[in-house]
């Protein structure tokens, strides 16, 4: 099926969505983006995305052309066009293209916002069963991590290293301490059961499906700790655990070749992974 | 006078080029660049330009889709289509488009290559009379800053910051010491005339403007020192002055408000721009 984008305004199919190079996305990573889940044909976790996106917007000084709840429209009629079941939508939001390469972004340029979709098993995902494995890698990033932008040279460089290692995702480590993974939030499972993930700051990006499942889990009766916590004590945990909007809620088995735990999904990511999708689909 | 510029392969008006919002360009920041002058319609400093591009590319294994000859091949024709006697050549090479979004650096990806010029006023730069002025502010930029990738946020606001202060650029600092400009190299002149700047390192790009005016100060018998300086040191220094590609080499006669040296622009600013200049047109 021919997949529909929204380029601007405009529906039309993704393989002829052009932008022109002059876009400040493409030259400076003058943007931020968000993607969200769908599940059941329903967006997942749909306000803490726009949420984000619009603090990553604010951050940046860049206009949504729309208002948020118009995006979200946008997001429901993809999903319909594209009759979507399961998978993730993409939005990115530039500051647009000026008639010339300039560093300075000039406020009067028409900001360019890009959505399309992409469908994917979420449910049926093996790796829920199976365990990942992720490898630390050091983390280059700049000082910001807590707007989201398309600048992801340095997440891009940590997942070639995870792939090559042959792991699933790289989890990046700064002063000793695990930050986050290139793509989704790092958690940790103590030995007493307690939930231990960095706490939000400029050094990491907010997880939506991170703080969802935080909360998931505190509603079970599940200690959360919000506090950095070091490659050692991840190593040594009876779990480890990452989450993002397209993965949800992944057991980790091993981290740089080291077995977490008994070296095989634990009891705690299928429970948050079960009671996380649960309340999606409610 | 219609642009002609050159994506891919094909020469084409700047206006119609287009490229597909998957390029990772766009979507990761996944990409490097260049800026080469053009003075009398000839290139400057190109050998420079294009061994940097290849390190750049390579730091990141992106393969170049045409040799280093045949890329200045193409900068040349660039030249002669748009009859640019004085002004600046953009070269972006990506990643290229996948067929979705996804982190990982698929190699089997055909890289995306645009070149476009833009015509300047390079000699008649009134600033390089009346001097610059710069404000200094954090470096917020990531660990790779020897790779001159599109991962440019930081500097994109930066540049918003000396906007707002009224100032051509901003100096960044670390730890209290300069890095280097937004857009362009830093240097200082002591009270003794000696040039001092950063040694390059992953803290810096290395200027091939910069390391060009070093090479004709040595010549011309000045000291230079390449050692980190403070904001302190910058102040009470003789001159300031700043490099790059498009601005050759520009007095700086105040940093945050405060004026360097008697502040108006230096004999050695202005004698290192006059021997650049003639070096190029030599």
């Amino acid at each position: 099926m021919e997949r529909i984008a929204w380029l601007n305004g405009a529906y039309q199919p993704l393989e002829q969505v052009r932008i022109s190079p002059l876009d400040r996305g493409f030259l400076f990573a003058d943007g931020v983006y968000e993607v969200t889940a769908v599940l059941d044909g329903r967006l997942v976790d749909s306000a803490a995305h726009l949420d984000r996106l619009k603090r990553s917007a604010d951050a940046l000084g860049l206009s949504l052309p729309l208002a948020l709840g118009d995006v979200e429209a946008v997001e429901r009629e993809l999903v319909a066009r594209n009759r979507l079941d399961q998978g993730t939508i993409y939005l990115q939001l530039t500051r647009g293209a000026g008639p010339d390469r300039d560093f300075w972004p000039d406020p009067s340029l028409a900001p360019t916002l890009f959505l399309y979709t992409q469908a994917k098993d979420l449910l049926g995902n093996p790796a829920a069963t199976t365990g990942v494995e992720v490898v630390t890698a050091r983390d280059l990033r700049w000082a910001r991590r807590d707007i989201k932008s398309v600048a992801l040279l340095a997440q891009v460089m940590a997942k070639q290293a995870a792939h090559d290692a042959h792991a699933f995702e790289a989890w990046l480590v700064e002063d000793g301490f695990v930050t986050e993974g290139a793509s989704s939030s790092a958690l940790i499972v103590t030995r007493e059961g307690a939930i231990v993930t960095r706490p939000n700051g400029h050094a990491i990006l907010p997880g939506c499906t991170c703080k969802a499942v935080l909360a998931i889990a505190e509603r079970d009766g599940v200690a959360v700790q919000e506090r950095l916590f070091t490659v050692g004590e991840a190593l040594a945990a009876q779990e480890a655990i990452l989450t993002s909007a397209s993965n949800f809620v992944l057991p980790i088995v091993a981290i740089d070749g080291h077995p977490i735990g008994s070296g095989v999904p634990g009891p705690v990511a299928a429970r948050l992974r079960a009671l996380y999708i649960e309340a999606a689909r409610g």
